[in-house]
Protein backbone atom coordinates (compact mmCIF):
# COMPACT_ATOMS: atom_id res chain seq x y z
CA UNK A 1 0.00 0.00 0.00
CA UNK A 2 1.86 3.09 -1.14
CA UNK A 3 0.35 5.59 0.75
CA UNK A 4 1.75 3.45 4.33
CA UNK A 5 4.71 2.87 2.49
CA UNK A 6 4.90 6.98 1.93
CA UNK A 7 4.25 7.50 5.03
CA UNK A 8 7.12 5.10 6.69
CA UNK A 9 9.85 6.64 4.50
CA UNK A 10 9.00 10.48 5.71
CA UNK A 11 7.72 9.89 9.00
CA UNK A 12 9.45 6.97 10.52
CA UNK A 13 12.39 6.69 12.47
CA UNK A 14 14.90 3.65 11.90
CA UNK A 15 16.79 2.63 15.32
CA UNK A 16 20.16 -0.07 13.95
CA UNK A 17 18.65 -2.45 11.42
CA UNK A 18 15.45 -3.81 13.48
CA UNK A 19 13.58 -1.12 14.90
CA UNK A 20 11.20 0.78 12.78
CA UNK A 21 9.33 3.61 15.32
CA UNK A 22 6.24 4.49 13.89
CA UNK A 23 5.18 6.66 16.67
CA UNK A 24 4.50 9.92 14.86
CA UNK A 25 1.10 8.07 12.81
CA UNK A 26 0.51 4.85 14.69
CA UNK A 27 1.64 3.96 18.04
CA UNK A 28 1.40 6.95 19.65
CA UNK A 29 0.33 9.69 17.66
CA UNK A 30 -2.67 8.43 15.35
CA UNK A 31 -3.14 9.66 11.86
CA UNK A 32 -6.92 8.57 11.66
CA UNK A 33 -6.93 9.45 7.63
CA UNK A 34 -4.07 7.01 7.18
CA UNK A 35 -6.31 4.11 9.43
CA UNK A 36 -9.21 5.13 6.97
CA UNK A 37 -7.15 4.00 4.05
CA UNK A 38 -5.45 0.86 5.61
CA UNK A 39 -9.63 0.21 6.76
CA UNK A 40 -10.17 0.19 2.84
CA UNK A 41 -7.37 -1.91 2.03
CA UNK A 42 -7.97 -4.57 4.81
CA UNK A 43 -11.31 -4.87 3.00
CA UNK A 44 -10.31 -5.13 -0.62
CA UNK A 45 -8.63 -7.90 0.80
CA UNK A 46 -10.64 -9.83 3.07
CA UNK A 47 -14.03 -8.26 2.08
CA UNK A 48 -14.59 -11.05 0.04
CA UNK A 49 -14.45 -13.02 2.86
CA UNK A 50 -17.23 -14.31 5.87
CA UNK A 51 -16.17 -12.20 8.81
CA UNK A 52 -17.96 -12.25 11.80
CA UNK A 53 -15.24 -10.37 14.53
CA UNK A 54 -12.27 -8.46 14.21
CA UNK A 55 -9.76 -9.47 17.08
CA UNK A 56 -6.27 -7.22 17.62
CA UNK A 57 -4.15 -6.90 20.39
CA UNK A 58 -4.00 -3.64 22.93
CA UNK A 59 -2.68 -1.17 22.74
CA UNK A 60 -1.83 0.04 19.11
CA UNK A 61 -3.61 -2.60 17.30
CA UNK A 62 -7.16 -0.77 18.50
CA UNK A 63 -7.37 1.60 16.73
CA UNK A 64 -6.88 0.08 13.42
CA UNK A 65 -9.06 -2.33 13.97
CA UNK A 66 -11.79 -0.51 15.16
CA UNK A 67 -11.22 2.19 11.82
CA UNK A 68 -11.30 -1.05 9.72
CA UNK A 69 -13.80 -2.50 11.27
CA UNK A 70 -16.04 0.22 9.87
CA UNK A 71 -15.74 -1.67 6.41
CA UNK A 72 -17.16 -4.63 7.34
CA UNK A 73 -19.94 -3.83 8.16
CA UNK A 74 -19.26 -2.69 11.55
CA UNK A 75 -18.12 -6.63 13.47
CA UNK A 76 -17.48 -6.34 16.55
CA UNK A 77 -13.73 -5.63 17.83
CA UNK A 78 -12.19 -7.90 20.46
CA UNK A 79 -9.16 -6.52 21.70
CA UNK A 80 -7.31 -8.94 23.97
CA UNK A 81 -5.55 -8.03 27.07
CA UNK A 82 -1.78 -8.09 27.88
CA UNK A 83 -0.92 -9.26 31.37
CA UNK A 84 1.82 -10.60 33.17
CA UNK A 85 -0.19 -12.35 35.73
CA UNK A 86 0.25 -15.83 35.60
CA UNK A 87 -3.19 -17.16 37.33
CA UNK A 88 -5.15 -19.35 35.32
CA UNK A 89 -8.70 -17.84 35.22
CA UNK A 90 -11.97 -20.05 34.24
CA UNK A 91 -13.22 -17.51 32.41
CA UNK A 92 -11.03 -16.40 29.74
CA UNK A 93 -9.19 -17.98 26.68
CA UNK A 94 -5.19 -17.56 27.48
CA UNK A 95 -2.12 -18.05 25.51
CA UNK A 96 1.50 -17.48 26.43
CA UNK A 97 3.54 -15.21 23.93
CA UNK A 98 6.70 -15.26 23.99
CA UNK A 99 8.67 -11.00 22.90
CA UNK A 100 11.89 -11.41 21.07
CA UNK A 101 11.91 -7.37 21.85
CA UNK A 102 11.30 -7.38 25.72
CA UNK A 103 12.78 -10.95 25.87
CA UNK A 104 9.97 -12.03 28.03
CA UNK A 105 6.83 -13.91 28.07
CA UNK A 106 3.51 -12.74 28.52
CA UNK A 107 -0.37 -13.54 28.30
CA UNK A 108 -2.63 -12.90 26.11
CA UNK A 109 -6.21 -13.49 26.89
CA UNK A 110 -9.32 -13.05 25.28
CA UNK A 111 -13.27 -13.12 28.37
CA UNK A 112 -14.80 -16.70 26.85
CA UNK A 113 -17.81 -14.70 26.04
CA UNK A 114 -16.54 -12.72 23.12
CA UNK A 115 -15.82 -15.64 20.74
CA UNK A 116 -18.31 -18.18 19.71
CA UNK A 117 -17.79 -21.07 18.41
CA UNK A 118 -18.13 -21.42 14.59
CA UNK A 119 -17.78 -17.68 14.18
CA UNK A 120 -15.00 -16.00 11.73
CA UNK A 121 -12.36 -13.99 12.72
CA UNK A 122 -10.23 -11.61 10.66
CA UNK A 123 -7.41 -10.67 12.89
CA UNK A 124 -5.66 -7.21 13.01
CA UNK A 125 -2.43 -6.28 14.22
CA UNK A 126 0.21 -3.16 13.72
CA UNK A 127 3.30 -4.98 12.96
CA UNK A 128 4.28 -8.85 12.32
CA UNK A 129 7.76 -9.68 13.01
CA UNK A 130 8.14 -12.77 14.64
CA UNK A 131 4.96 -13.89 14.89
CA UNK A 132 4.31 -14.67 18.14
CA UNK A 133 1.58 -12.31 18.91
CA UNK A 134 -0.39 -13.13 16.19
CA UNK A 135 0.10 -17.09 16.54
CA UNK A 136 -1.50 -16.50 20.18
CA UNK A 137 -4.56 -14.73 19.09
CA UNK A 138 -4.87 -18.05 16.27
CA UNK A 139 -4.03 -20.02 19.56
CA UNK A 140 -7.49 -18.52 21.16
CA UNK A 141 -9.45 -18.62 18.19
CA UNK A 142 -9.21 -22.05 18.11
CA UNK A 143 -9.46 -23.02 21.67
CA UNK A 144 -12.88 -21.17 21.21
CA UNK A 145 -14.08 -23.43 18.36
CA UNK A 146 -13.88 -20.45 16.14
CA UNK A 147 -11.96 -19.79 12.80
CA UNK A 148 -9.39 -17.52 12.11
CA UNK A 149 -9.69 -16.20 8.78
CA UNK A 150 -7.00 -13.84 7.96
CA UNK A 151 -4.60 -11.76 9.60
CA UNK A 152 -4.18 -7.94 8.20
CA UNK A 153 -1.02 -6.61 9.67
CA UNK A 154 0.18 -2.91 8.89
CA UNK A 155 3.40 -3.38 8.83
CA UNK A 156 5.47 -6.56 8.41
CA UNK A 157 9.59 -7.15 9.12
CA UNK A 158 9.54 -9.52 5.91
CA UNK A 159 13.17 -10.82 6.76
CA UNK A 160 12.16 -12.10 9.51
CA UNK A 161 9.97 -15.67 10.51
CA UNK A 162 6.15 -14.77 10.94
CA UNK A 163 5.17 -14.88 7.82
CA UNK A 164 5.92 -18.58 7.33
CA UNK A 165 4.91 -19.48 11.05
CA UNK A 166 1.53 -17.85 10.56
CA UNK A 167 1.07 -19.63 7.33
CA UNK A 168 2.35 -22.96 8.37
CA UNK A 169 -0.87 -22.52 10.68
CA UNK A 170 -2.82 -22.76 7.55
CA UNK A 171 -4.02 -18.40 8.09
CA UNK A 172 -3.51 -16.18 5.18
CA UNK A 173 -1.61 -13.00 5.97
CA UNK A 174 -1.81 -9.93 4.11
CA UNK A 175 0.27 -6.94 5.12
CA UNK A 176 0.04 -3.26 3.99
CA UNK A 177 3.77 -2.59 4.18
CA UNK A 178 6.70 -5.67 4.08
CA UNK A 179 9.91 -3.65 4.72
CA UNK A 180 12.77 -5.81 3.11
CA UNK A 181 14.97 -4.13 4.98
CA UNK A 182 15.99 -1.31 6.85
CA UNK A 183 19.32 0.92 8.22
CA UNK A 184 19.78 4.56 9.83
CA UNK A 185 21.77 5.68 7.27
CA UNK A 186 20.00 4.34 4.01
CA UNK A 187 16.22 4.18 5.67
CA UNK A 188 13.37 1.53 5.18
CA UNK A 189 13.52 -0.58 1.64
CA UNK A 190 10.23 -2.32 0.68
CA UNK A 191 9.81 -5.79 -0.32
CA UNK B 1 -27.07 9.98 24.77
CA UNK B 2 -29.95 7.50 25.04
CA UNK B 3 -28.24 4.78 22.72
CA UNK B 4 -25.71 4.80 25.74
CA UNK B 5 -27.69 4.70 28.56
CA UNK B 6 -30.09 1.75 26.94
CA UNK B 7 -26.61 0.28 25.58
CA UNK B 8 -25.45 0.18 29.56
CA UNK B 9 -28.71 -0.49 30.86
CA UNK B 10 -29.31 -3.72 28.62
CA UNK B 11 -25.39 -5.18 28.32
CA UNK B 12 -23.81 -3.65 31.67
CA UNK B 13 -23.51 -5.77 34.88
CA UNK B 14 -23.29 -3.86 38.13
CA UNK B 15 -21.13 -5.15 40.89
CA UNK B 16 -21.86 -4.06 44.20
CA UNK B 17 -22.61 -0.76 44.02
CA UNK B 18 -19.43 1.03 42.61
CA UNK B 19 -18.26 -1.01 39.74
CA UNK B 20 -20.17 -1.17 36.06
CA UNK B 21 -19.10 -3.71 33.52
CA UNK B 22 -18.84 -2.31 29.92
CA UNK B 23 -16.74 -5.24 28.50
CA UNK B 24 -19.83 -6.14 26.44
CA UNK B 25 -19.49 -2.83 24.07
CA UNK B 26 -16.77 -0.68 25.17
CA UNK B 27 -14.08 -2.03 27.43
CA UNK B 28 -12.91 -5.52 25.35
CA UNK B 29 -15.20 -6.36 23.14
CA UNK B 30 -16.13 -2.72 21.27
CA UNK B 31 -19.25 -1.88 19.48
CA UNK B 32 -17.94 0.24 16.46
CA UNK B 33 -21.53 1.32 15.51
CA UNK B 34 -22.09 2.91 18.80
CA UNK B 35 -18.75 4.47 18.59
CA UNK B 36 -19.85 6.35 15.59
CA UNK B 37 -22.58 7.22 17.16
CA UNK B 38 -20.74 8.65 20.32
CA UNK B 39 -18.40 10.63 17.87
CA UNK B 40 -21.06 12.58 16.13
CA UNK B 41 -22.62 13.64 19.76
CA UNK B 42 -18.66 14.72 20.72
CA UNK B 43 -18.84 17.02 17.55
CA UNK B 44 -22.21 18.23 18.11
CA UNK B 45 -20.90 18.69 21.85
CA UNK B 46 -17.67 20.14 21.07
CA UNK B 47 -17.62 20.56 17.11
CA UNK B 48 -18.28 24.77 17.51
CA UNK B 49 -14.92 25.22 19.41
CA UNK B 50 -11.60 25.14 17.58
CA UNK B 51 -10.03 21.57 18.36
CA UNK B 52 -6.47 21.09 17.10
CA UNK B 53 -5.86 17.31 18.33
CA UNK B 54 -7.40 14.68 20.61
CA UNK B 55 -6.02 13.10 23.62
CA UNK B 56 -6.87 10.30 25.22
CA UNK B 57 -5.28 7.20 27.63
CA UNK B 58 -4.66 3.83 26.54
CA UNK B 59 -6.05 1.42 26.20
CA UNK B 60 -9.94 1.85 25.92
CA UNK B 61 -9.89 5.74 25.51
CA UNK B 62 -8.18 5.22 21.79
CA UNK B 63 -10.87 3.64 19.95
CA UNK B 64 -13.51 6.04 20.99
CA UNK B 65 -11.10 9.04 20.20
CA UNK B 66 -10.07 7.56 16.94
CA UNK B 67 -13.17 6.72 15.83
CA UNK B 68 -14.23 10.58 17.42
CA UNK B 69 -11.71 12.20 15.00
CA UNK B 70 -13.42 11.22 12.17
CA UNK B 71 -16.01 13.90 12.78
CA UNK B 72 -13.81 16.94 13.91
CA UNK B 73 -12.12 16.85 10.35
CA UNK B 74 -9.27 13.74 11.40
CA UNK B 75 -7.67 15.43 13.87
CA UNK B 76 -4.75 13.55 14.95
CA UNK B 77 -5.09 11.49 18.36
CA UNK B 78 -2.92 11.08 20.53
CA UNK B 79 -2.54 8.49 23.39
CA UNK B 80 -0.96 8.96 26.80
CA UNK B 81 0.94 6.00 27.74
CA UNK B 82 0.46 4.26 31.37
CA UNK B 83 3.71 3.12 32.80
CA UNK B 84 4.63 2.18 36.22
CA UNK B 85 8.12 3.21 36.03
CA UNK B 86 9.55 6.22 37.70
CA UNK B 87 12.10 7.22 35.99
CA UNK B 88 12.28 10.72 34.52
CA UNK B 89 12.93 11.04 30.64
CA UNK B 90 13.57 14.14 29.20
CA UNK B 91 11.76 13.88 26.01
CA UNK B 92 8.13 13.27 27.41
CA UNK B 93 5.22 15.05 29.60
CA UNK B 94 4.43 13.59 32.51
CA UNK B 95 1.99 13.35 35.40
CA UNK B 96 1.45 11.41 37.91
CA UNK B 97 -2.30 9.66 38.55
CA UNK B 98 -3.68 8.36 41.94
CA UNK B 99 -5.90 5.32 41.21
CA UNK B 100 -8.69 4.88 43.90
CA UNK B 101 -9.77 1.52 41.63
CA UNK B 102 -5.96 0.01 42.46
CA UNK B 103 -4.86 2.01 44.67
CA UNK B 104 -1.79 2.95 43.39
CA UNK B 105 -0.01 5.63 41.51
CA UNK B 106 0.68 5.41 37.80
CA UNK B 107 2.21 7.62 35.48
CA UNK B 108 0.91 9.35 32.07
CA UNK B 109 3.24 10.15 29.39
CA UNK B 110 3.25 11.75 26.29
CA UNK B 111 6.30 12.43 24.11
CA UNK B 112 7.04 16.29 23.37
CA UNK B 113 7.07 15.67 20.07
CA UNK B 114 3.08 15.31 19.93
CA UNK B 115 2.09 18.12 22.00
CA UNK B 116 2.80 21.84 20.27
CA UNK B 117 2.11 25.12 22.25
CA UNK B 118 -1.16 26.87 21.69
CA UNK B 119 -2.69 23.93 20.25
CA UNK B 120 -6.62 23.22 21.45
CA UNK B 121 -7.07 20.00 23.14
CA UNK B 122 -9.91 18.04 23.08
CA UNK B 123 -9.96 15.25 26.04
CA UNK B 124 -11.83 12.37 25.62
CA UNK B 125 -12.12 8.63 27.62
CA UNK B 126 -14.09 5.84 28.25
CA UNK B 127 -15.06 7.10 32.04
CA UNK B 128 -14.84 9.67 34.87
CA UNK B 129 -15.15 8.65 38.50
CA UNK B 130 -12.59 10.48 40.55
CA UNK B 131 -10.97 12.24 37.48
CA UNK B 132 -7.43 11.66 38.11
CA UNK B 133 -6.29 10.41 34.98
CA UNK B 134 -7.93 13.55 33.05
CA UNK B 135 -6.79 15.93 35.77
CA UNK B 136 -3.53 14.52 34.55
CA UNK B 137 -4.00 14.83 31.17
CA UNK B 138 -5.32 18.62 31.72
CA UNK B 139 -1.62 18.33 33.68
CA UNK B 140 0.41 17.27 30.60
CA UNK B 141 -1.37 19.65 27.67
CA UNK B 142 -0.45 22.56 29.87
CA UNK B 143 3.01 21.75 30.19
CA UNK B 144 3.12 21.75 26.46
CA UNK B 145 1.62 25.08 26.80
CA UNK B 146 -1.65 23.96 24.57
CA UNK B 147 -5.05 24.72 25.84
CA UNK B 148 -7.73 21.77 27.02
CA UNK B 149 -10.53 22.54 25.65
CA UNK B 150 -12.88 20.04 27.19
CA UNK B 151 -13.06 17.09 28.26
CA UNK B 152 -15.20 14.33 26.37
CA UNK B 153 -16.61 11.37 28.60
CA UNK B 154 -18.36 8.17 28.10
CA UNK B 155 -19.97 7.46 31.01
CA UNK B 156 -19.83 9.66 34.49
CA UNK B 157 -20.28 7.97 37.73
CA UNK B 158 -22.00 11.32 38.76
CA UNK B 159 -21.79 10.67 42.49
CA UNK B 160 -17.88 10.84 41.94
CA UNK B 161 -16.25 14.71 42.54
CA UNK B 162 -14.27 14.37 38.80
CA UNK B 163 -16.39 16.55 37.26
CA UNK B 164 -16.02 19.46 39.84
CA UNK B 165 -12.46 18.51 39.84
CA UNK B 166 -12.05 19.00 36.20
CA UNK B 167 -14.83 22.23 36.18
CA UNK B 168 -12.35 23.52 38.99
CA UNK B 169 -9.17 23.98 36.20
CA UNK B 170 -11.68 25.50 34.36
CA UNK B 171 -12.37 22.89 31.51
CA UNK B 172 -15.83 22.05 30.23
CA UNK B 173 -16.90 18.85 30.76
CA UNK B 174 -19.80 16.15 28.26
CA UNK B 175 -20.67 13.06 29.60
CA UNK B 176 -22.70 10.84 27.17
CA UNK B 177 -24.32 8.99 30.05
CA UNK B 178 -24.49 10.26 33.47
CA UNK B 179 -24.95 7.20 36.43
CA UNK B 180 -26.62 8.62 39.18
CA UNK B 181 -26.93 5.10 41.07
CA UNK B 182 -26.39 1.84 40.72
CA UNK B 183 -26.79 -1.62 42.61
CA UNK B 184 -27.08 -4.95 41.88
CA UNK B 185 -30.56 -5.39 42.08
CA UNK B 186 -31.79 -1.92 40.41
CA UNK B 187 -29.29 -1.89 38.24
CA UNK B 188 -28.28 1.57 36.33
CA UNK B 189 -30.23 4.89 36.81
CA UNK B 190 -28.76 7.85 35.56
CA UNK B 191 -29.23 11.49 36.03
Amino acid sequence: MKLLEQKIAQEGTVIGTDILKVDMFLNHQIDVGLLNEMGKEFYRLFGHEQIDKIVTIEASGIAIACVASQYFNHVPVVFAKKTESRNLDAEVYESKVYSFTKQKEYSVRVSKKYLQPGEHVLIIDDFLANGQAVLGLIDIIRQAGAVPCGAGIAIEKGHQKGRSLIEAEGVRVESLAIVASMSEEDGVKFA
